[in-house]
């Protein structure tokens, strides 16, 4: 597969997952009527289903990363070359970028970005973000081994468990918390919350690939 | 198989999604009590879950499109000859409004058909179904290439997060826009609305159409 | 596989799925503070994901029909002898009383059975029931040509799809029909309501066996 | 696969199950406003996905257990050595009680462990735990046989119709027992009355052991 096919299906598959995650999260929002458990509800359904789907679809062109933090941890295990995730992970925030400006115009809002002023702050956050990612990335690499044509299956119901069991609702991604901060509806972050989160997203992605390396899930099998 | 045979199973087919979307539409509005997302929830449960049966078990036979864009879609890679394709869309939209009917004598509507009186307009509604044709599209192209035998999942899937990331709620199809203007209920749309979504469905699928040839899934594999 | 095995199988899966369908239908009722739709995705999920467990781990044993009308379409194919069949309906309707019974000792009932007071009448609702039988029949029929692994994931879905399309949320089975006149709970139907209910089941089994046939889904392979 | 690994893989799994139960317990009944369907539903779709999760990655280097009660139906089965079992059960219940800490960090609870509150006593709660753990244990042994490729899926779905259909919504298992008693909040268990519930639930376990050897299903394959 050529370098210019991966990395438009990273920068068209991430672009779908903010779409789907900023544009079910207004759509729950406007609808559920104050009750926030029913919008997250809608926004974990969509969610889940999308991610299946795009990693069934583009995984087989681009290996469907769609997060900076699972092309760190490829990288880490020398599964992917340095220029190449460095690209990666830069058209995977362009296509998140992307997403959410066409949430915006989908549900009419006033702007293709604005900051958001969702407060996600304090330890209890990160720690979050650490888990969900070490989860979300212990998840693809002992899946790749044990059962790779389930991965697609295992990151979608991953994701819509994290959304219910992290206080933060598991965006475990780096690229998407970039684009979420320029978004101020229900799935935003403050920019200033965003460092914290990405920092532990990366920090529990090496613990990932630390652990999965000592269960026999190590590299040279992607 | 016998064109009768594809014929009647995309007739029955698109019978049943409509029946299903409409059937499920009125039952959740009546029992959400008014809670719109509760009501959405039963829709893209049903819809997303029959959409899977339906491919399945009508895939071997007709290609189970239901749907004049994805119809459209296999004419402009030549997988469907012109006359044969010309009576699918036909079959569809006649399937589509038998299923209309079917879901308006289980739920004791006073008219087998009446013109829904649901606005649904504007340039972000008519994005919106460009978005979600584009990406059914996609979806459909590429999964027959990556995993032929999933493409009843991802297109359930698909729809059920097309219901929540789109302002429109992903019609997605033109006999599915075309059956629901006949029904004054919940997924009803008003006839005067139709065109600007069946117009938008169509440039979607056709950039599909162009993204998937690019992506490396042109056609010569069904 | 020996009959008795056979048997303990079809009794022992409609016991489980009574008690789920009861089962959860009092739960939802109980916890949904008077929204019914909350109380129906409650009973839809657990009924859906209790369908696709009982037919994945039954199936290969007795072929996992818990179902009258089910066995009368094999019947009717002559792919299951006459004696096998009504011993079959035997133990499914014993099958289901248990279930309905062990519901009632969970959830603390006053008594074992008791008649339902829940009105389920009218043209509208048979014919509900006709269409429900019809599509689940026509399911499994054609899935078990064209994807015989996927049974269990097909009728799954199409129960979680028929709770939500048909007016009368697809009982969809004679045993299931007369276990549920036994509860006056969520799920409970008036005794002088089943027979239309039953008598439209078989009806629209036959209809499937015969729509079946014509789409090349005929007798043979089971 | 060393013990050592196996044994990391049964404390890892534990962990974030608990995690998941407890945390998305508390996000459900945080968001949900009163209304426990709407949160136990968040519990159960996170409940049920990260099982097939869990299954799928470490089921080929622990057989994925988590479960003192599937660990002494294999022990039955003398498909586990005693003392393997032994270990096993005993790094469940620490993995456990990891597994609720860091749903309370995460959820800024007070203390990182505290008793419960939460009454579940009767005869009705154990007789429904006796159900739940019986109704696991044949779905595990059944599907094992049956097709063993399944049993994520067959563990995620029957769990998500436990939480509805018995009246505890089925723990189901020893070592969440114990861990849930260390939490008041929406899924904790009073301490003095996990016993019953323990009891119950090996009970059901041992009959589950005992049908499934009648129905063809005993040992010799796991």
């Amino acid at each position: 597969m050529t370098l210019s096919r991966r990395l438009t299906a990273e920068f068209a598959g991430t672009a779908m997952l903010l779409a789907v995650v900023v544009g079910s999260g207004i759509m729950g929002e406007t609808l559920a009527g104050g009750n926030v458990a029913i919008a997250l509800l809608g926004n974990t359904i969509a969610t889940g289903a999308i991610l299946v789907v795009l990693i069934l679809i583009l995984g087989p062109i681009s290996g469907a990363h769609f997060n900076p933090a699972v092309t760190a941890a490829f990288l880490m295990r020398r599964e992917i070359a340095p220029g190449d995730a460095a690209l990666y992970i830069l058209v995977q925030v362009a296509g998140g970028l992307l997403g959410v400006a066409v949430a915006h115009i989908m549900f009419e809002q006033p702007e293709l970005f604005f900051a958001s002023g969702k407060e996600r702050s304090g330890f209890a956050q990160a720690f979050s973000e650490g888990i969900a990612a070490f989860g979300l990335v212990l998840t693809i690499l002992l899946c790749l081994k044990a059962r790779a044509e389930a991965v697609a299956w295992a990151v979608g119901l991953y994701i819509t468990a994290g959304y219910w069991f992290t206080a933060s609702t598991s965006f475990a991604n780096p690229a998407v918390t970039v684009a979420r901060a320029f978004t101020d509806t229900f799935s935003g972050i403050r920019p200033e919350d965003a460092p914290a989160f990405i920092l532990a997203q990366f920090v529990g992605a090496a613990l990932a690939v630390a652990l999965a390396r000592y269960l026999g899930a190590g590299a040279g099998k992607e």
